[in-house]
């Protein structure tokens, strides 16, 4: 049965996957179920339609929406539904997401997304997670699980840096890229 | 009976009626029916589908639709009509218009919308009479006229201030604002 | 006592007032308590460390932060806490709001703030609704009937925008401003 | 006999023709007459005029500009004729193309241009094809046809990406570029 | 006979006189003789075609053109003419001008335009006196003239600002608005 | 003598005085002594010289310069003097001081300007307080105490806030505008 | 003797001559003589002020200057000299040549800089030629010639893509890139 | 002992080292003792506080910060200390920097962030030698020292280049890059 699926994660093409998959990725790490499909807004509206005012019915608490350009998903998914609206603006080739990341974030009185920075799906993940997590001590403890190793991982990195020198830790290829 | 009216205009709110009446206007100067009303994306969805759905088979052959900010209404209509629609960016109270265009004119491929100037629901009104002039020799009888009208006010102007110079045609208060 | 109380909606400075009371008038309008003050990330920084570290044993369940220019407040609280935490861009003299809404929104992977429009406060409030929603169903109530009235309210305009012509409903003052 | 084609295809440079050749592309899937060339509003004005000027009696219903940087391309062809121009703004070397954009769409009172997205030169020719299609109801059916096949492909990827997982659709390089 | 105007100075629309005023009135300063008119790539596309061609004949040496939007009037009289050609970039009512600068000064490569700053039409007329100084030695004298006069005011009210601490100075109304 | 003014606050013009008599009462109120004048590197361009020049061996320890538009004033007293230069974007009348921000704080490797905010001279001038209070401790006393104060009027206002809720607080006319 | 050198072409790093020499190429095709350099505004200010005061008297009667981040080269040495600047926007590295642009364009009333396209140096040559050609009927001619030559490459290629159609153009590799 | 590390080199992550590097040879070159760590705001936020506030008794005169996107490091290190904190916004992958610039140069009234050029790390460490130049004489006399060697770097290129003529210089591929 589907009910157990709390999140649904959406993008507006499957060229956005590469970025979205990040929102899944830390969502099976938090243990929270998920779907994860095509939504075209305009593409296939009728499936937005229908996907959108099944979501609440299907069991779905959130719903994570991703797209580029003139990002019209998020919105329309909001304005459909009653459940809150993650929204990911994908970076765009021409504009590099500033057309994205307004599309969605300048909705109207009424009908608000719950915008992250371009290409943030990992972060909507984590919204997810924390929105989750107020119903859930389980999911809580794991975000306050993962600030705690995010927070470990820069201090780890940081005694490294102090330790080694810029010079060694550039040579060593240590940093994230 | 509806199928007279030839061109839907529409928008998100009310609020955008000032900039919104101009493509009514135009259309009056140039004989064309149209019909105007508030089809709101983001507080109507369903609205905006039964309309778009609907626009062909109630004879529309146009939809002009202006919207403000997160602007989905254009892009959305075009998604779910096989019509054209002009899409009119109107200007926003934040972001000044940019927000606007940016949501109505980068849509994917595959759903095109015909985009004019912020604020520019004149130019819509003109775009969709040269639309229908197409196949009604009369309307471009009256496009070519009003492009030579729009030429002769400049000329006339032209004359004038080259005649009084321009003091004397500032302090008469003869110039556009 | 004070854990009835499930949204703090703080902004970095009393100027932020006009703007950010909207979050708390949609609160007040579906029945959920909240507390409201100022925070400033800049000014008082031990305060933000404070409010953020107790936010969640004392009941709070999101916090709606707003701030503009360099708007560090949401971002901040985000980083001290593991509740939703939802930002609004608040319209800055110089830039219009496009520094507080980069500021806000451009968060690194990890610390996520759920962006809403510039000066969107109100949305911000809907989304808290919408987040409390999920475990209270009355709540979730509230939001559909919201929803459902800003739908009638659109429908009623466009009626009687409909029946009176552009013209007179201009001239009548009826439309939004 | 020139008179059976219906669109003209022009840029401002051959270096457009990666991108503008999309429109002929789509163009000649509808079935649809086109001529294409280079027509450089700057170095070569007098053959922009007598292009604009003799579109309409060479039997030209629609006209598709396509230009970059200061692109004035469409916006003449619409002052010197009487046709729909769909402006295509191509994407400039340094600022993306948002200097074409902005020059293409911005068009005065008067003179509309219909602008799509950046690179959109296939939406111009679908957006050629809505217009041609209210006068010609074997192009509307394809317009139609179109839609209905856009729709499909997202719903057969949708399915696979459902079917698959994200991981193995990725893996197996199945997503769109 | 016209032959003694030495300068062109033209605008899309007589609503963009108050802006380009400034530029005749420096010329008047500099005693340089100059036609000002109206000419409208969009509405006139015919008399910009004659306007330009017959620029060099009638004496003129240099055209300073203004407009705002999607400003075409100067890069088509550049495409058209030979000679330098001044382009003025009209703040415009949406983007503050930034449309029209990008429309102006982004010329591709072959047809230059001299742009200068946004609204800048008296520094306009200055740049067509420096050039026709290269020819004409009083009128170079005129420009050293002009600049040392600039210097000499600014050292004035430095003198002033420096003496009358800078609160008497405000309180007095001196300073520049 | 001169040698006892430790700042030079400079501007492009006296209209930028509004705007830059706000480093100037934050140092009176630090006890700083300062001189204040005009100097326009586009005007005044040996003054410029002369002034940055001298600049070390008169005395000064720090100059704050402040400009609008494009800006050159920070950066050349920068690349004319070894003391560090406070640069101050004044916002501009087309650009909204975009334009200024760009001018001064993109300056190349070698040549630095310690940028502010737009309009954000009265930081100017704490941040010279600031690099004074690293020699006299009497200064970094009062930056502290001025710190301090900050602090507290934000605490008093929250505490004020919090007691009359938003609606007495917003009628009592009591938040900064 | 260095008086015949009309033109001095320099650049603020030697890392814009790749953009810079096609200035230099076109002067070369154009018969004017030039002096290329590197004067950097803020490594070598003194010589900037000794080049800009020394121009009129060596013989030069325009300079074109190219620079870019915050470009104050052209600015500068527009404010030391009376001869007409030509200045050229170099593309950089963060802002794609925006900050140069504006650092060039914008400036105030008094000093103009005739500024060109970011990277646009070809054009910066063009119109030193257009000015020169005013006083020297044989420039003048070549200018004309060059732009007859620019028609008649397009006019050319024009023929050829019409004659190939499309797809054996580009596939020929015919097109610019 | 600690004490004699002046300034104190942070980045929000090591991803910034490659940029932040810079500042570190420069003060090495200045023979000015730094240290050189990661402190992220958004992960390490405790760490962040006990830096900011350690750093005056450590004996740290200057914090350069250098951040990307969202970038609320500098800030909130400005908020926390007394001393004077330089910004460095590192270009981000998206926004290219604008973000961060936004970020860090915004600061409101009372705590000011001296900000330098988009990835602007060496001139970050210029200008906290020109800081610390004001209290040893012998960092100035670097300072001096470094200024005149800049100069004669580009007056050796600008010698190399006027004898060598472009052609050649760019052959040898002597220009920076």
């Amino acid at each position: 049965m589907v009910k157990d699926k709390k999140v649904g994660i959406i993008m507006g093409s499957d060229s956005d996957l590469p970025v979205m998959k990040e929102a899944a990725k830390i969502l099976d790490d938090f243990g929270i179920k998920y779907e994860l499909t095509v939504v075209s807004a305009h593409r296939t509206p009728e499936r937005l339609v229908d996907y959108a005012k099944s979501a609440s019915s299907r069991g779905l608490e959130i719903i994570i929406a991703g797209a580029g350009g003139a990002a019209h998903l998020p919105g329309m998914i909001a304005s459909l539904c009653e459940l809150p609206v993650i929204g990911v603006p994908v970076k765009s080739s021409s504009l590099s997401g500033l057309d994205s990341l307004l599309s969605i974030v300048q909705m109207p009185g009424g009908v608000p997304v719950a915008t992250v920075a371009i290409n943030g799906s990992r972060n909507a993940g984590i919204l997810a997670a924390q929105i989750i997590g107020l119903k859930e001590p389980k999911i809580k403890e794991k975000v306050l699980k993962y600030k705690q190793d995010l927070k470990e991982t820069v201090l780890k990195k940081a005694d490294e840096l102090e330790k080694a020198g810029y010079q060694s830790y550039l040579e060593g290829g240590k940093h994230s890229k």
